[in-house]
């Protein structure tokens, strides 16, 4: 089986690839719509996308692929994400700064900080961002303590995301018809289900919407709304709900859900890696 | 008066200030932090923010920056954003791209077609990224047309982002304490109410405070979570209402939201300055 991650080797998705996956074949792909393909061209078997960072919200390239594309999640992780500043020169020498854009994202008031005339360089990657700082002068990246080995940097500041508790949220996600079974390093009991819909065009939808898990007594964990890319100020919805779509209760609060809705789109009900 | 925004000159935050304050001393800041702390130390009277994109979704930076200072909204404006591909190179010569990073966000689709190698350098605004294009040689900026007049660089593709609807919500900031009397050009008649919350920690929570408005009719145009950035996992909602703070349903809903949240803070009720 082959999995595809966002390399290359030594980036957060590598290690939380590894954590779900520790004895398949990891595949690096360059960005996360990259995995999106992979997966949906059946070059790779499953992929692990970053999903939300603790602090910094959710992945929007990650939503926004997961509402155009038709794959669904069967497993969900969470890594502890310590950025850390690595490079081969003196702090002071330092004038260019490589990372994926939650990296800086992550850091910024620290980097505003330390590094105010610091040239801010975007990766798809932070791993691929160590690789840069590694063969730039007067650079260095934002990336994991593994990256350092990797690519022979030494780390100059640990922990320099602004919160200390920083965690990322993955979720693996196969073609709706992978019929393979894969056994996962053990998982929570409980399952979580995700879904995005789109509410009709008229005033109270959206309570409409949420009432139907009311109505049910379902636990909604979270809900976050994206642009709809098609018209401007309209809205799609992410939803977690605790529990399995299998679970009659939420059935049936689906099917309610359905009435109030322009479109519902089950994303998988999954368990945790822990 | 004096108005912060996002500078340099050229930048689309700046046609924004323009806009709302056509006849009022604008000051360039060189970052959205930076606005925030120019209004709070009374540098600047006001200041103006960019809100939300059309396609990318909320300015998260501006939403914490909301969350943890004690600044009001007291106007909005909406402002069609074209961005375009800026340089005096070949396009076969580009190596680097300046942008913001919601530049980059909006014309992802577009800069991973057209240039997949590329070097993307994150900068604090458009505007500054044109700058920095007209300094460098094989580089070019993703920002507005008036930046390539300002900056003496060519257009080399117009309307770059990913969709062609494509607007930013900038919203006018002051003091809670302003006394000041802004007369700003002919804004809509309706009012718009912004506030954010934090619901208490227990199942169903998020739904009876949002029950608080359909009980009264009031109407919830947006919802947006953020990460509280002082517990992993536990969000902040930012929610829109049509109406004013003053109006009677209004302020009964938010006396019922009361009840079932840890803290509110209201943003505002502003009119929309068309």
């Amino acid at each position: 089986m082959k999995v595809a991650f966002l390399g290359p080797e030594s980036s957060f998705s590598n290690e939380a690839a590894k954590k779900a996956f520790p004895k398949e074949e990891l595949v690096p792909v360059e960005s996360i719509s990259k995995i999106f393909e992979s997966v949906e061209s059946k070059k790779t078997d499953a992929g692990i996308i970053p999903l939300e960072n603790s602090n910094e919200g959710s992945i929007t390239q990650t939503l926004d692929a997961l509402a155009s594309t038709e794959l669904v999640i069967i497993a969900e992780t969470y890594l502890e994400v310590n950025q850390c500043l690595l490079s081969n020169e003196k702090v002071s020498s330092i004038k260019k700064i490589f990372s994926h854009p939650q990296g800086f994202a992550q850091c910024r008031t620290w980097v505003e900080k330390n590094f105010p005339k610091a040239e801010l360089v975007e990766c798809a990657s932070t791993a691929g961002a160590a690789k840069k700082a590694a063969g730039e002068k007067n650079s260095a990246a934002i990336a994991s303590m593994s990256a350092a080995n990797k690519f022979g940097l030494k780390i100059l500041a640990k922990s320099i995301q602004d919160s200390a508790d920083n965690k990322t949220r993955f979720a693996v996600i196969v073609k709706k018809d992978f019929s393979g079974a894969i056994k996962f390093p053990p998982s929570s009991k409980e399952f979580k289900t995700s879904l995005l819909f789109g509410v009709k065009d008229k005033p109270g939808s959206l309570f409409d919407a949420i009432k139907s898990f009311k109505d049910y007594n379902v636990n909604m964990t979270k809900i976050e709304s994206r642009p709809s890319r098609k018209n401007a100020w309209e809205y799609v919805f992410f939803i977690d709900i605790s529990g399995s779509i299998k679970d009659e209760p939420i059935m049936k609060a689906i099917v309610e859900l359905n009435k109030h809705c322009a479109f519902i789109k089950i994303l998988g009900s999954y368990k945790r890696i822990e």
